[in-house]
């Protein structure tokens, strides 16, 4: 794409907002602005991060044989009353009448609306087990939104389900789901902590926490530094349960978080399955989320230097862009168009900088903005044959033979 | 996909709550759920067909330059009563306040909100033309919400807004979209007729309406058999203003709506750009519209018969789908499993159908569900390396030499 057609408002000053750098990078780069505190925009360059994290998570879930569905935002508060969990949740539920006098809510995490639908669409065992997802927008009324992206009123979640006959299964999909949670922050270009912890509101007995290790983080977790077992440091000892040494303590943020559930949702809401000698049985379930909007802040706050953000390859929102040095000599256009074209073709998201600016306002945004690799166009490429390819993490600059370069930066991305 | 791991809750019976054909069709064929009146759960296979034409949209709002962003759906009512639209809407709204006593609604749609990011993002004219487009949802606090995804509370539509510094510009962007929408429609599987309408509450001078002719639609249009030509019902003569004959009144559901705004919001709003000689101008707007989600039974409606849906090819669910008559078989479905490979590793959505249910509850399923091509795996197919093919539109079959059967099912769907 054209950097005057997708909208890149970058800022040279950091606004009074910022609370974290994170949130400073994304301002300053225009991927984010504001709407009101816990509400933001997605700019283009923010929405493209954004669907190239769903569509990692999409390609880890459906490996895991989960199914994509979308259920409303909008519910019935008598569903929420049936768990109690309306009060549970209290003032972070925004509840509202209709014109009609329903009472609705919006919803914060879906386990008794999916909990509602499985009951009335499941006809016999031999429909489980099942595993369904959305990646869904969720709305929660905090007291204090802050840090940008990372404690927001309105935020993307991507909430996946588990329904089982019995523990085994359950065990299975919870073990399936920890792989590819794993998975998913690695190429996200994340290091993650997990530790066991509690259940809180969600209910169950066993549940793991995703954490990414962040100067704001509001989650303390506690590390051994000789054998790495980590733990959330909410209450209890100090101590490393494997080596018996005084832990560290790290601030970190909470990316992902999967529960077995059991039969806690299945229970209060009559929610059984004939099983095979037709006796009813409340279904076992199995709940696991991840913060996908809070996601690029947490990839932020772990991949940056003082210039700018500096994207992980999967995520980035373009993989390569291009700086044509003079948009008003047209033989380096030329140059530029046609190298945009072949790299396109190849089928590399490409972002072609356009904008008649000054060579270091060009440089300076494409540090901010972050994307992995930059071609540079100035007068001696084109008179020399010879491409500038940038490194955006370590600034390396190579020249490379205009003929190799489609393969060049093929292999680089790998 | 497998049957069994997509959650295809398909119904033998028509469920009371149905209002219309497509409504009945969406339900039987386990497409979506109702939560409550107006807000409706996607099952996988509705999602899907939402995702092929949330594509299709993207295609032609990308290829007239749009770029896309992602707007909140909480808004701060204090913009809304800049323009004075809190009150024009009135009870559609949905209002209420937050913990901190913040005045919020949710968004019915997004002129104000995008006025007000322009307005705050824009340094230079040179920045203009600018074409802005979401894909998000909606909600309406519909008093008599019907017709499954016709008219409902929440609700997916694709927002677009241009900027220009000009009425000629104005004139270029709306001509784009203009085009865009025909395209896009026509790939849906639709028959559009395109009327100059009303602005309504939206104002502006110019606006015309994209409508699916179908018995429970709720607008009226006039058609003249002789020229073609089609004129919004609501007053006025119902003489062609061609060749002045009588026209014949049709049903119809609107499903894209465009507006030539001019300069309602920038001027309510204080949205101005400094133009080439510094002076401050309001910028010049347009809106364009797309029922994303009522698109869904807008092409029901146009494409069915008596046995289910018949899914245009580009926004079917699945592309073909393998009916193996017999799971137990352990040669049939080696059979099946490997033309499945076969089949996605060419590229095509496949379906397999691995219920251990009889023949003929296969066949009506997949004539319910409406997939464009199926393939059907018998004793028979095995013994004489011979594939059948059967084409859902007219029912005909037609005998397929195995080692030809990708080719020739990718010529059909070209």
């Amino acid at each position: 794409m054209f950097w005057t057609k997708v909208f890149i408002p970058t800022l040279k000053e950091t606004p009074k907002e910022a609370e974290s750098l994170g949130h400073q990078l994304l301002l300053r780069a225009g991927f984010v602005r504001m709407l009101m505190a816990g509400a933001y925009t997605y700019l283009p360059m923010g929405l493209r991060v954004l669907e190239k994290i769903q569509g990692i998570i999409r390609q880890e879930m459906n490996a895991c044989g989960a199914s994509e569905l979308l259920l409303p935002a909008l519910h019935p508060l008598e569903l929420w009353q049936k768990t109690g969990r309306d009060k549970d949740l209290g003032e972070v539920m925004f509840k509202f009448k209709d014109r009609r006098g329903r009472d609705l809510s919006l919803g914060p995490t879906h386990e008794e609306i999916i909990t509602d639908l499985i009951k009335n669409n499941l006809s016999s065992y031999r429909q489980l087990p099942l595993v369904l997802y959305q990646i869904q927008t969720k709305f929660r009324d905090e007291i204090r939104p802050r840090f940008g992206l990372i404690r927001c009123c309105e935020f993307i979640m991507k909430d996946a389900y588990s329904f089982d006959q019995d523990e085994t299964g359950l065990d299975k999909n919870y073990q399936l789901m920890y792989e590819a949670y794993k998975r998913i922050f690695s190429r996200c270009g994340l290091k993650v902590l997990i530790t066991e912890a509690d259940s809180g509101v969600m209910g169950g007995k066993v549940s793991h926490e995703f954490m990414v290790e962040a100067p704001l983080g509001e989650d303390v977790v506690c590390l051994c530094p000789k054998c790495k077992s980590a733990k959330a440091a909410k209450g209890g000892s100090s101590l490393c349960f494997t080596c018996n040494l005084n832990m560290d303590q790290v601030n970190t943020i909470e990316v992902g978080h999967i529960f077995k559930l059991g039969t806690k949702y299945s229970q209060a809401m009559q929610a059984n399955f004939p099983d095979s000698s037709g006796q009813l049985k409340p279904l076992i379930m199995g709940c696991y989320g991840i913060g996908v909007s809070r996601l690029i802040s947490a990839i932020i706050e772990q991949n940056n230097d003082a210039d700018g953000i500096i994207w992980p390859q999967e995520v980035s929102p373009f993989e390569i862009m291009i700086l044509p040095l003079d948009v008003t000599n047209q033989a380096l256009m030329q140059a530029a168009n046609s190298l945009y074209q072949e790299l396109k073709a190849s089928g590399l998201d490409v972002l072609l900088d356009d904008r008649d600016e000054r060579a270091g306002v060009k440089f300076k945004d494409a540090d901010l903005i972050g994307v992995p690799l930059s071609i540079v166009i100035g007068k001696k490429s084109i008179e020399e044959n010879n491409i500038e390819l940038r490194v955006r993490k370590n600034k390396s600059t190579q020249l490379v033979p205009k003929a190799e370069i489609v393969q060049f930066v093929k292999k680089l991305l790998v």
